[in-house]
């Protein structure tokens, strides 16, 4: 019997409960022993609850006890969940944890702490939810060295973007209505403007080129300017706009940004549609395989989470992730980074597509009854810094968005 | 240093040479050993290749060589594969394998004797190609119940329905064409009519349910009643064909068929078009989880058998595939599984559809200006023994279909 300790009761927390309540022969069977919850640590008491013989109020008693294998660090947020994870580790306790920002902030050095231990820090939950993508990153894709992972990585701005579209609405009118369904945060700046999809992509960049990807290098645009005008456009050229965390190696040098990207119907992520996750990966050799799933929600959540306990039910003093050093990736400057745009603009095509192929070059436009008053048109491949300087001798841009292959 | 021994020198096999010789330094970091091939077994010389000098053609010189960890079989079918196996397990050697027809007969035995001896038999190229299927299932998939499996497992079927959507073509002919190409055997039996993908989901059934699936027991329909007559109508309906192999819980009984389906956008294999692969999986508390990517070809096979070699190299004395018992499981008759079905009938729709609504009850009936003289409709759900009697009563049916969800 393998005693496991979870801290924090709240939606991960208590979809952990209820996934080993309810998978709990088949669970053990697999871990090759009996899990057993004997501690969850929570500041609240669920009087009623057969939650309650279990609560704690105190962390030291889960430290304490030597009995505690495993704890489980379901809290989210970097402190006091550092502190904890940290202390556990050091006495000799294994942690499974579904917490971004810990393993964006603190990987490397936690990774490390377990592997001198012969433990485990394991975090399969942290990106895509439910999607199996860390274990498969650290222990199936090992035959190749991998030139790109591009995720859908936030399943709030999906769902608002997947929305916009199939309704051609507006972002804030959709956001409302997101938040009225919980599928958004009140204060939704962490989803929308990017700041989770990056932690995200720091976590798979670091797993993936194997060194540590600090998330604040990262370059990181929202989805608060894509407007129902953009979408219109996007779909009058065949794509759709998705936001996109995305890391490649071009020439040795790794770029990596989040920004919302149109993509084909070629495109795998183009049909992860709502609350959907997708991760896309390109191996030397592999080529490409894509991951997809609920990125979020309780049990798809905790049921990543259980995933953890069980692997380290079955690796009690074997460790097992061993990628990802704490050696600092340098990441490339995105303005050298070459791509094709999408750009909006005020006036009639008739009068203004001139202009803007006298600066831009070659040029694809449209127009569209839709929106009045304003085109669009794609640019040939050019570097951001490029495109930078070529929009900033024309008037009239209104929004630009980036093309995806 | 670990020395590993592959068995034939043919497409995959010349691969996994080519894989270990690409990656060299990446995987052997990642195996935490240095990996030699040692030998390479094939009735053939190949003067002039650097891979002489490794060739031996008695099997003998592998098996005695106790400097032989790991045997690697890429040679497919039953035999002599099934002996060579057997005995280098019996000499403690590891085994991987990209052999469906060997893993869908006797994998629980191959299993089970590489867990007495505490060393490992592993298969993740056998099904899905490069795809990362097999070690989830195994080793991510572990806090669910496995309700459902559903896979597009054949590539070379896939090429051949997408291209047939795509140019409103017919089997045939397109069937010519991929043989032309090398997308198709010339006997193209075991594609077309099902046969691969039938050992495919028997093994991925058995994984998931953790008892013996015989592919012998199941129900397997191929493609090549499809035409493009069919195709006009599906894509009327708003539906795609697939060739799937499928495998579903109800009511403790597990369902299984290979059969081609017409499923609708909604469902996440409805873009998996060309030669890709596709894997839904369905936990259940994980939900919808889906893996995607080449589902055959020299190097992304051999980027699976490799990912099985560092992960044997990784755990030389430990055993790590858990799952999968001798148990025979008894599948359920498909005769009582109830789905929609697409039915094709000649003659006008105005004369006939009343006469198919007396027989199968309320339908929705479409016809094309593509297809004269016929017309196609779709049932409501019944059993396929309840389909089946329905429709001994009409004449004039010319192809039936099932729905998926």
């Amino acid at each position: 019997m393998v005693n496991i300790a979870v801290l924090g009761y709240g939606t991960v927390g208590s979809g952990v409960v209820e996934v080993i309540n309810t998978n709990h022969d088949s669970i053990n069977k697999k871990a090759g022993q009996e899990i057993q919850i004997k501690y969850v640590l929570d500041l609240r008491d669920f009087p009623g609850d057969p939650i309650q013989e279990k609560i704690v109020h105190d962390y030291n008693r889960i430290l304490e006890d030597d009995e505690v294998d495993i704890v489980v660090e379901v809290m989210g947020g970097v402190e006091p969940a550092y502190t904890y994870v940290k202390s556990a580790l050091e006495k000799g306790k294994s942690v499974a944890t579904s917490n971004k920002e810990l393993v964006a902030k603190h990987g490397s050095e936690l990774i490390a702490m377990a592997k001198e231990r012969k433990i485990n820090f394991l975090f399969e939950a942290s990106v895509g939810g439910g999607i199996p993508i860390i274990r498969p990153l650290n222990q199936s894709l090992t035959a190749d060295e991998i030139c790109e992972i591009t995720g859908i990585l936030n399943g709030t701005t999906n769902y608002i973007l997947t929305k916009m579209r199939n309704e051609n609405r507006e972002f804030d009118e959709v956001l409302k209505e997101a938040q009225e369904l919980g599928y958004a945060e009140r204060n939704p700046a962490a989803d929308v403007e990017g700041y989770d999809a990056c932690r995200k992509i720091a976590i798979l960049s670091s797993l993936a080129f194997g060194s540590q990807v600090d998330y604040e290098d990262i370059y990181t645009e929202g989805i608060t300017n894509i407007t129902a005008k953009d979408i219109v456009f996007a779909d009058q050229f065949g794509y759709t706009i998705k936001l996109l965390g995305s890391s490649k190696r071009i020439d040795g040098q790794i770029y990596c940004m989040v920004a919302p990207t149109m993509i084909t119907e070629d495109n795998p992520l183009y049909s992860v549609n709502g609350v959907f996750n997708g991760i896309f990966v390109k191996g030397n050799v592999l080529g490409d395989v894509m991951f997809y799933g609920s990125g979020a929600g309780k049990l798809p959540t905790a049921s990543a989470v259980v995933s953890d306990i069980v692997d380290e039910v079955k690796h009690l003093h074997t460790n097992i992730m061993t990628t990802w050093s704490s050696r600092k990736l340098e990441l490339a400057d995105i303005k050298n980074a070459k791509k094709r745009f999408y750009v909006r603009m005020e006036g009639a095509r008739s009068e203004k597509q001139a202009e803007a192929e006298e600066v831009f070059g070659a040029i694809q436009a449209v127009e569209s009854e839709k929106v009045p008053g304003e085109f669009a048109f794609l640019t040939e491949e050019m570097s951001e810094k490029e495109y930078e300087e070529r929009a900033a001798k024309i008037k009239g841009i209104v929004n630009r968005i980036r093309i995806g292959r």
